[in-house]
């Protein structure tokens, strides 16, 4: 076979393979036969200067490939960049060329800064196969990222996408580890301090595995998908913007990063301060207040792990340059009263309005975050910012400036909460001593959370709380029958609620 | 939405997506959008008590999926068994749930044998998507197996398929660990068992990243993809044959943990240990002879390493009932003098036919592995082995089994080696005191081996051997000009041979 004879023409096939490029090849292509590609080999697709690395699946239908062409799938067409028709040679691909740094990692090593440069690199022009990927996620999970792998991952994920500035010297942030079901202080925290005057564009995460991430939560009252120049006009005009931040294309690696690690349910603590300070940093924040909500079914679960993972912020924030204060919170039971984007939307909303049936602690949780961001203030003084947070809350500035945000940003009709409901009620009578954070996420997970907007769990109990038999411990929310089944029957393995004597109330004797 | 209108039809995509099952989805598809799957997301596709696991692709054209419809790929389809156009429902999928033994892995635990037996069942199933695999064989890899979940996942794997038995109380078996180039002693020790009336049924690996497996050159002189009956028919007649073992679905599991680990470039001790094991007990080998290669580049680089894998070695085996016997040889340099298919295949019909031209190392290396071999012999007194197959060899019986095994199998026509050859000439002069396994294997593999049988490289000079400058060293063999062009520049770089004094040669002081 001479060398121009190993050419194929070009098709694209309207197959989206996400971030993985795959080539597609007819099992009778001669090139297939006689070059002993492999299936999961990863081919060199090249013309002239133009090269991509791409998996191969063979096909047995020519109208899908036929025998002289090469298909490639939406993603690896794009960034091949040549129009359909094109000749093109294939080959064997090397591996990326930072892999042998993977497997160092593999083997134990420490990487450098150049080495995560590399790697992120690599995989954000789509020179990774999912396979590498999983093992470059699963490698640095397990065998743990030091404090300054985890700073040269940070900037190398930053270098990887665009970086937003926003010309003034302090744009405040504030975020959550996460992992608390109801816990939307954001959406109190921002209107406060924008109210204060500081820059607050928040941009936030979709839910993963939750049943509502603030985005979806935000999403009930107003539109979240805003772009980029639109967005920057809403922050000049209110100081602040509470959006999603998936459209941005800030630290695209570390999406890619987590669509990996999602499925195989990995928790990494160095991803994860990578993952959070790199989308940071690329969003242009300069200050954060940093939420980690610690008890026994939050993601952190010891106080030592938190106090760890704050020392692990506060080393790379001060080397990318982000001044942070880490807030170790109560994380025994969700905040608030909804579980599930409408219904955490009314908690909102009530805490906003000033309203007596307002949750309480989702209430008292968002003034301290807000006093401490105010607190970045240069003009204010320290301790005073709790006081400042909550006079812009109960005049009403809060609620005006959140209604402004919702308006610019498009506000949306309101949605109710899902017609078909079940109550579970308590079969023991005494005191509610634990709420299972993991089991009732599910359950608003299973009721169909956050997809369907008004699906969710509504708390009429908390920790501490003294119950009867036949008391309603929460109302589940569905908007379709199968889903409300799924949910009645985990309700009825294990409903999350221990009824138990006061003494059984995990302790939790570190401030706020 | 109702439970009904949940219900697509289904549809056969001819696209091969190796052991990953593939479901395609209409980016208008109303359950996609409703459903919120998302890229990468696992679906279950199920219709009564028939349901799979497919990792979903979205596609935008009506042609490859319509918008009512799911497609599958063929591994998927063949799985699912229903026939185009029957109406499935899909909902998310729930993670294998040997997934959560993974993590545990991840975590550093030890996992139990009823772990391994869930893990290779679901991948067996096609339950894990390739990143669930990936991660699998990485966190095994890495936080390595201990020897007892070694035999776990030797049996468990060997569960997965099928299993031979040979009805007879000794079948013996011969393997290498690989990682030397042109180390064919399979192809002499075989016939010389054979001859001596031992059952030696050998199926052989082709290359995965090497330049020729055995399986690859005895492809050269006949056919080696024989299905198990005509196998049996052979071995009955011939006591031995010498077959390509990929056509067996003898421990399917371990062709797919290879197939994601290859393209990573790991290598676990092990996950070899396992591979291997599982392969013969699934064979039915009850006699093993396993050949451990020493050397600064074989796979086996020290004494300590090769004495730690023989442990694991004897003790599975002895666990799972396979006699093994390890012999530690030298793996300083190639065996042997050709590299690549055709090459190697004269060499091997050389030693057998007594030729004054053999290749000595590979001649006595041969002997000394089928001595051992015939020493399983219950009538044989130990040490007598090595006379008795030096016997047989001489006496012309060890060529005149081969030719009835090749001719049982099927013949094939000779074929030449590559009509394009690059001479590689000594530079310096003195003593070969080095010569680099794995280049001498990357740069056949660069000429074309293995897929161009003709293809390798030819020594002329072996360790200890005194060279001028412009003596040749080696001859590079290749069927095109690009690839002999390829080998040439790696030549140019690095020709994989050291020229210095006697007392550079890496010392071999352990037998053999």
């Amino acid at each position: 076979m001479t060398e121009t004879s190993k050419r194929l023409t070009l098709r694209r096939l309207a197959i989206d393979t996400y971030r993985e490029n795959v080539a597609y090849l007819h099992r009778d292509c001669p090139l297939y036969r006689t070059e002993g590609f492999q299936a999961l080999t990863k081919l060199e697709v090249r013309n002239g200067h133009k090269q991509i690395l791409a998996v191969l699946n063979v096909v047995d239908d020519t109208n899908i490939v036929g025998v002289e062409e090469i298909a490639l799938s939406e993603q690896a067409f794009a960034q091949m960049g040549l129009p359909e028709g094109t000749r093109v040679s294939i080959d064997h691909a090397e591996q990326p060329s930072s892999m042998e740094a993977v497997r160092r990692k593999l083997r134990g090593e420490r990487l450098t800064a150049e080495d995560y440069t590399a790697i992120t690199r690599d995989i954000a022009e789509h020179r990774y196969s999912k396979i590498e990927m999983a093992a470059f996620v699963v490698t640095s999970g397990q065998s743990g990222l030091d404090r300054d792998e985890i700073l040269y991952l940070t900037e190398a994920m930053t270098k990887t996408g665009k970086r937003v500035s926003w010309d003034e010297p302090m744009v405040a942030d504030k975020h959550c580890i996460g992992g608390i079901p109801g816990n939307r202080s954001s959406m109190i925290v921002v209107p406060i301090v924008a109210a204060h005057g500081l820059l607050i564009p928040k941009t936030s995460s979709r839910a993963i595995t939750s049943p509502a991430g603030t985005a979806d939560t935000m999403e009930v009252l107003t539109n979240v998908e805003i772009g980029p120049k639109p967005m920057r006009h809403i922050v000049n005009a209110r100081r602040g913007c509470i959006v999603w931040g998936g459209t941005a294309n800030l630290a695209p690696v570390d999406d890619i990063l987590i669509a990996i690690e999602r499925p195989l349910g990995l928790d990494s603590l160095g991803q994860m301060v990578a993952s959070i300070l790199s989308k940071k940093l690329a969003a242009g924040s300069t200050h954060l207040i940093l939420d980690i909500p610690v008890g026994p079914t939050a993601k952190v679960r010891h106080m030592r792990e938190a106090l760890r993972l704050r020392k692990l912020f506060e080393y790379v924030g001060d080397r990318i340059g982000i001044h942070i204060e880490v807030i170790i919170t109560d994380g025994r039971q969700p905040i608030g009263r909804g579980i599930g984007p409408v219904l955490e939307a009314r908690d909102v909303m009530q805490v906003l309005e000033n309203d007596t049936a307002a949750p309480s602690d989702l209430r008292e949780k968002s003034l301290r975050l807000a006093g401490r961001v105010i607190e970045f203030d240069p003009d204010v003084r320290g301790g005073n910012g709790y006081a400042l947070a909550r006079d812009i809350l109960e005049s009403g500035r809060a609620l005006q400036r959140m209604n402004e945000i919702i308006d610019s940003q498009g506000r949306r009709a309101p949605v109710a909460v899902g017609s078909l409901s079940l109550d579970v009620k308590s079969k023991a009578a005494g005191m509610v001593s634990e709420i299972d954070n993991l089991l009732l996420a599910r359950i608003a997970r299973l009721a169909g959370a956050p997809m369907d907007k008004g699906a969710g769990v509504d708390l009429f109990k908390k920790l501490g709380d003294e119950v009867k038999v036949g008391d309603l411990l929460y109302r589940v929310y569905a908007e379709f029958a199968p889903d409300l089944r799924f949910a009645t029957e985990q309700c009825a393995r294990d409903n999350g609620y221990r009824i138990g004597p006061v003494a059984d109330i995990p302790a939790y004797s570190f401030g706020l």
